[in-house]
């Protein structure tokens, strides 16, 4: 299975996903500065990731911490919590997972600098480890979404490349292959920035599994000719109404899925949820530079060069066209916002 | 206004849209060897534009018929006829056009060969004149569908670029904006091959038409919120029950405007009327090379080489989506099986 990160002891290892699917180049990270680089770059790429890859690299940022005083190095922590966090600042994973360690960090009670330090790698592997067995938990509990022989639609990549795991819908997937499923997948190509045509079809290829790569306006022709069984997307927030806010396109999906009668499944762990978002219309949609679509990649123009492009980077579909929300704590069905509440009060009590 | 194809008394004069938005480029064409080059290499493309442009070029074909036979002269007509017609063999309009021009001639009473050489080239300008008076009958009975302030989502290209004129759903569009209607105009890139992006945009600009280019993902976040007014795209071919196959994308279009209570039209002269086809499960849809998808102009590498795609070039959209079909008799409403036969009859009996 491939690895999108991974400590290598000293350093950080990352696939430099902006070369692929052309090239398979491992970047070996040794500072923080470097980690910035690879976040703001797009060379790393996927919620969870960007999370567990900031939190190396704040590792990396304190190792050269020298003094044995607690509050210097809590202060340099906030220093380079800052620092990493404005390498993308709409990564909401980001933030929340630097801010967590640091939280973490400040209630242990006494612990010099060297303590801290140490801690704090623990802290970030453990974040990694928590991210894998909860993507292990959402393929498990998402195989009660998939039957046998099922044709698959899904949409951007939420796959290994995207996780510190197997991925979130995607692991869904990889897991019905290895249970002997016979599926087949339809990747949607996502465009404007292709993560769909570059990854997802990159990383079916690479598992050996039956998939075919479309364009995003062919789901509804795909759906009218029978083609598809259910359709399987990933989220990147989903409010305390079950709104799910995920790459744009996922919204077009739900819609066609629901007027061919097709089940429309949102895989995402636990820390997707975002509870002080009360609906959908609250959740704020990026609005991207227009030369996304103009040119593909940023390099191979498709436009007159000076058109304007409306490119919103999201979408939220509405809890009525979601199915389910495939959980590491199982499949939460409607009504959202008494399933989402009870799960997330459950697993606030249980510690979990 | 651009005209995608002129007759400039002794040759074709043609816009190479190969090189569209990057270059405009004019190809003046002497030969029916060139014309049929420019056709097969898609520098011609539109449905109408094809057939005008191969009716010249048959006239290019009959120049240098050298004898007086009137039967010598049927004989080579018809070989240049399969020559032409095989330089796009699922193209319908360019045999259609072609087989009409034949048959003409054909039915003219007497005429040596050097009559019938003049007659072929008043039928070919007669086809264009038709063609150009069709698309603004077409923009004027459109105008009922287009209120004032209107934000219209079109798909693919239906404009000057498609058509002997300025355009079947384009035209509508640009009769719109001359008379003052303050309208906007949303445009999908219509992957895979982009002549939203590439033809539309261009086209939209020359205009001055204020306008937006989206992904074809992207129409149902733009619909969500509240940004479009009606969906206006063309067609390729209409059954007789009036199920409409188009670009693939506009039956994706027509569910999504469905779900949020958005007019769909169709623009289309009464030409697209296939009546010796049902219903749109009968209409064929041809599939296109996994290239098309895998590398953007057939020049950019967007996929792992090796991926699988499914690639048709048509969706048919059933007629219980369409809110009416804008024709250069007026607009059909439902039920199309019997407005679409009374047209058609009509115009037959009208000789129209």
């Amino acid at each position: 299975m491939i690895q999108a990160v991974a400590w290598k002891g000293d350093f950080l290892q990352l696939i430099d996903q902006t070369q692929l699917p052309e090239k398979l180049i491992y970047l070996d990270l040794h500072t923080v500065e470097e980690v910035f680089q690879a976040i703001r770059d797009l060379q790393v790429r996927g919620a969870p990731v960007i999370g567990i890859a900031a939190a190396y690299g704040l590792c990396l940022g304190m190792r050269d911490f020298r003094g044995a005083s607690r509050k210097d190095f809590l202060a340099q922590l906030q220093q380079r919590i800052e620092y990493l966090s404005s390498a993308r600042p709409t990564a909401v994973n980001l933030s929340w997972a630097l801010r967590n360690l640091q939280s973490q960090l400040e209630n242990l009670p006494g612990g010099d600098a060297a303590e801290l330090k140490t801690r704090l790698l623990a802290l970030a592997i453990e974040l990694h480890e928590d991210d894998r067995r909860r993507c292990e938990a959402i393929a498990a509990h998402g195989q009660e979404a998939v039957p046998e022989n099922a044709r698959i639609l899904t949409h951007c990549n939420t796959g290994a490349l995207a996780t510190g795991g197997i991925g979130t819908a995607l692991g869904v997937v990889y897991r019905a292959h290895q249970l002997g499923k016979n599926i087949r997948v339809y990747a949607g190509e996502t465009r404007p920035v292709l993560q769909g045509a570059r990854l997802t079809a990159w990383e079916l290829l690479a598992a050996k599994i039956p998939a075919q790569l479309i364009c995003d306006n062919m789901a509804a022709a795909l759906m009218q000719q029978g083609q598809v069984d259910l359709v399987l997307v990933g989220a990147d927030r989903i409010a305390a109404d079950g709104s799910a806010a995920n790459k744009i396109g996922t919204y077009s999906l739900a819609v066609l899925a629901h007027y061919h009668r097709l089940p429309f499944y949102v895989a995402a762990p636990l820390s997707t949820f975002d509870m002080n978002v009360a609906t959908g219309s609250a959740i704020p949609i990026e609005i991207r530079n227009s030369d996304e679509i103009r040119k593909v990649f940023g390099k191979y123009p498709i436009t007159p060069g000076e058109v304007s492009c409306w490119n919103p980077a999201f979408d939220v579909t509405p809890p009525e066209l979601i199915t389910g929300i495939i959980t590491e704590r199982g499949i939460l069905s409607p009504p959202y916002s008494k399933t989402i509440e009870q799960t997330i009060n459950h697993t606030m009590l249980a510690g979990g």
